[in-house]
């Protein structure tokens, strides 16, 4: 395995594979990996010749007053795995080489970044695009993998990769949760114990929904009150939203009709959780 | 030569020629070539395997009361030209295949697009980096050609390329002038017999700067009243701004020290025409 921190390297390297006919798949992550990560990585084995992982916590996706400084790092147990599950290179840039004194390019996907978490963390979403646009020129991947726990996020990229003419395939994959239901989170590791467990109530409210329109609900307001009331069980949850909206524009909806995606952020301590769930009608 | 207007035909053609491991040169173009053009193709094909020129009036770099409708082109006679200039392939996409509905994902440059003509032309720098962001893609040039008149606009594409990490060679190329020492420009097409005759006094007031440079002046107030002067001599021109400024960052000097770019922009009947020119002291 070939860990590369230096932009011009990690361009060198991909040009290379790029001659020799290798397809390249590409996993961007922030590290202190987790199953889900590990979930993208296989996939990517499995649709490529070459894996490569960036490891890279993007400053630029962070509010002033957000987690940046304190985001879980830990590079050396991140190597570890990305060993054991056969990545070809890890590329690991620095902040400093990513974004120059000046740096001033921004990539935005207009509406879309705007709904959900855009609300309550403006910018994010052009942070999260802009450093995209930035590793899929330097990787060059044919294929790039996404989870779908970062349901917007993975409907952002696609939309700046048909509108820019980006020629990458996205893939996506489900959410990877514990056994009690909890998406896996890199931001999990701010939970305490009492929290972890309250925190189980977010996707029990997602399946509450579920059931609502099993039951034959379809008033969107309906199934809001429903899983609010799940999730008050616990004063510890503080909700940002719950939200049951069109899956591709990202727009709130009346009635379930059709598929609908019902998505959830909450803060519980020191972390902002979100979580999402796909319902057909 | 090829004529291609599907995106994806040209993407597949790119992607053969590079297989093929040929260089591609890229001269972006909204059509109406002139001697600029030429020169630039020129320049592309002693740099090249394979020369490409875009054709293309594109939509989004246009304010809504500018001249987008009325922009002249000629295909055929673009074409011609083309061909006799030796031209590999011709690329002339729909602005709806460009541009489909919902559309909303735009590069920036903030800061240097809002300088100089990005002052009166809010926007005009965001369509011109979000198109030559899509251009790049689909034809994955190794090397992309751009005129020095449009200073500012050289200026701010190879910040992008730089920052957003795109493998391309940006190579500049003199502005080339009529006789009279009018800059070549498409829309040059607007102007009158008369307002044709006036315009020179546009590069006259550039080359008043460099003579009060030679003179000793060093003051840009001072070098601008003189450039204003010249100006002056014509009321048809309505000057828009007289800038002296740091050849980088765009940002007014108050001395002439080193390398300073002066521009001008000012509009002449229909016409609205730019000229620049650097001067070293």
């Amino acid at each position: 395995m070939r860990v590369v921190s230096s932009i011009e390297e990690m361009k060198g390297l991909s040009r290379g594979l790029r001659k020799e006919d290798k397809t390249i798949a590409f996993v961007p992550t922030m590290g202190y990996l987790h199953g889900g990560h590990t979930e993208l990585i296989r996939r990517a084995k499995g649709l490529s010749d070459v894996v490569v992982v960036s490891i890279f916590v993007n400053p630029t996706q962070f509010g002033p007053k957000e987690d940046y400084r304190s985001y879980p790092r830990d590079m050396e147990r991140d190597l570890k795995i990305c060993r054991e599950e056969g990545v070809d290179v890890v590329f690991t840039p620095e902040a400093e080489e990513m974004y120059p004194e000046g740096f001033s390019t921004y990539v935005t996907v207009e509406g879309l970044s705007e709904r959900l978490c855009g609300v309550s963390r403006p910018g994010h979403f052009r942070g999260v695009t802009t450093v995209v646009a930035k590793l899929f020129n330097i990787v060059t991947p044919h294929i790039a993998l996404f989870g779908l726990k970062d349901y917007q996020q993975q409907l952002i990229i696609k939309k700046m990769v048909r509108e820019l003419n980006m020629d990458v395939k996205i893939v996506t994959v489900e959410t990877v949760r514990d056994e009690d239901g909890l998406a896996l989170s890199s931001r999990n590791r701010y939970l305490t114990d009492n929290e972890r467990k309250v925190s189980r109530l977010i996707p029990e409210a997602l399946k509450r929904a579920e059931e609502c329109v099993k039951e034959g609900v379809s008033e969107a307001s309906c199934i809001i009150e429903e899983m609010k009331k799940v999730i008050d069980r616990k004063p510890e949850i503080m909700v940002d939203y719950i939200k049951i909206c069109h899956p591709e524009t990202l727009e709130d909806v009346e009635r379930v009709e059709g598929e609908v995606l019902v998505a959830i952020a909450a803060k519980v301590g020191r972390a902002r959780l979100i979580d999402n769930l796909i319902i057909k009608k």
